[in-house]
């Protein structure tokens, strides 16, 4: 399989065009701050992981317009831009802890000339890029243990290579266990309402050779009550100190639905997923997303124009519901207060 | 508010051609019995007590063009009519009960003039229609009982006017309680595939001045952990001698919901829906439908072309899930092996 979703080379910074697919795999140049923040914003890359190194590459690329050598001026100016992303997407946490590490890296290097530390914050988004490429593999190693050949494995929305720099992470351990041999069908849940299972997660496990069924989210409960589902694998964008983790609007109904049908439940993420000022998912800032998201598809009505609706894009899934969390340190295990405390 | 779903007057029938809503409210004109298969088959009509009238009326504009006056060749016409249009959808049990009540009519008659039986089976018709305004009326005087002012109420698809020749059954009740006063919020799931709940329970409950918001199916579970679902009303295609319910795909999954958070969920079902030729819910056939329902939306590709896709219509509800079933002749709890004797 032959794509990158996230592209720096040459000093160009390039991203899948996330909304193109299925019909279309084209690349988005990203030349100034505005794209960076509006690429984001749109979800033209998505996907908690692929935002924290978008983020990272979109400070080099905001700072391109700062040639000043006056320190004030450029930590200014390197502060707007931080926290001009930082408003882009308010839940997945790795977000703000990549602009948070190039941030300290820039102060941790403040009495250089500017220009040395604008080189020292690229190397620093290209190593973000590159442990992010690491945490991947990692993960897929890690979750394959969990798998065993003929399983037939649920996931939501796309917590694949396309979230991410690398290989993804839920279904890093899907590639993984295929790379050892294991025998796995996915069954992808459409994930309404931007459809991120049935555009993206279709697509690229289809690319990667992956025995995959597309199901609306709806028939899920029916898979599992059949006996069809052995394992659901899906991603995180944020998880709080004792485990609660926020992903995809949808998660948490999938989690109550394993409890009920007694299938094991697991999270994939990276450690720079996980938030530990926060003492449970309570406390996760909810994106909530425009309702026309619901109300029209391709320009198309599918609902009354002037009807409310209530278009929350994530949702918390508290951990007591989450068999193992696979990171790319290792797999965690309840009690999360404690088995969280060797990510720190 | 001013639509009936199923119009026979001056020897036309005619019905809302229910692909069109929200956009427009179109009269689709049903000439032969080709018009009334295809429009059972692609959903221009559908809802369970709705396929039933339909479906009755249908018989009369199939026997248009046989006006042989000999009884055998009559019969013969009349056979085939019923064994087609028995073919267009294999779940709601409503349009098998109303094309033998249809037959059995006939048979009754069937020392009479073939003319004259005729004329006894529009009559029928028109009394299955009546019936079912009748019965709807009664499910929301009976179900209106369980509503407090002040609750939140989740329905899925649409159990509205739209899927009855009436005021619908699950909405039936939530009409009911409104104009006795009571203060209702409905949430509507879109209800994927076919987006009923957006397209059409959005539109109605608009129509009829209930305070809606439409969510996608995903957002159920979020709103129950939320505290913000006093209720659940769903529909029925077919319920079994035991209660088990089949139900618009995502139902089952919405009482698993139920159960985990304590929110009483309820069927609203004419008894035209039980079928006692079943034991449990194990045996009622479920329809399985176009890939392209999920795979397209308004011609455009929603997942890559040649992906796999498992697209069931219905799903079924194990009778615990279920807290009451609201009838025409009154309400039903557990045991319902016992209670649903009394409509036999």
């Amino acid at each position: 399989m032959g794509f990158k979703t996230i592209i720096y080379r040459d000093n160009k910074l390039k991203i899948i065009d996330q909304r193109q697919l299925p019909g279309r795999l084209i690349l988005k140049h990203c030349n100034n701050i505005k794209d960076i923040y509006n690429s984001i914003k749109t979800l033209t890359v998505r996907g908690a992981p692929a935002i924290g190194v978008f983020a990272a590459y979109g400070v080099c690329v905001g700072l391109r317009t700062t040639k000043t050598p006056d320190r004030e001026k450029f930590f200014k100016a390197l502060s707007k831009i931080i926290s001009y992303l930082k408003k882009s997407r308010p839940t997945a946490v790795n977000l703000f802890w990549a602009l948070d590490r190039m941030e300290g890296v820039a102060y941790k290097n403040k009495d250089k000339p500017t220009k040395e530390i604008k080189g020292i914050l690229l190397k620093e988004a290209k190593q973000i890029n590159r442990e992010d490429e690491i945490m991947c593999k990692r993960i897929g190693i890690n979750g394959a243990k969990l798998i065993r050949s003929g399983d037939n494995i649920l996931t939501h929305c796309n917590a694949g290579a396309l979230a991410t720099s690398g290989e993804g992470t839920a279904l890093s351990v899907i590639y993984a266990a295929k790379k050892r041999g294991k025998r796995v069908r996915v069954y992808a849940d459409e994930t309404r309402p931007l459809l991120q299972g049935a555009r993206l997660s279709a697509w690229e496990l289809k690319q990667k050779g992956i025995d995959v069924t597309l199901i609306c989210d709806n028939v899920a409960a029916t898979l599992m009550k059949q006996g069809k589902i052995d394992k659901i694998i899906v991603g995180a964008d944020r998880i709080a100190a004792n485990g609660d983790a926020a992903n995809k609007i949808g998660t948490y109904g999938v989690a109550v639905l394993a409890k009920e049908h007694k299938v094991p439940f697991y999270i994939a993420a990276p450690s720079s997923t996980f938030d530990f000022s926060l003492k449970n998912g309570r406390d996760i800032p909810i994106e909530e997303r425009d309702p026309d998201e619901v109300k029209s598809f391709g320009g198309l009505d599918t609902a009354p124009k002037n009807i409310k609706v209530y278009n929350p894009a994530f949702d918390v899934t508290p951990s007591n519901f989450i068999s193992a969390i696979i990171t790319e340190k290792g797999i965690l295990t309840k009690p999360y207060s404690k088995s969280l405390k060797s990510l720190k």
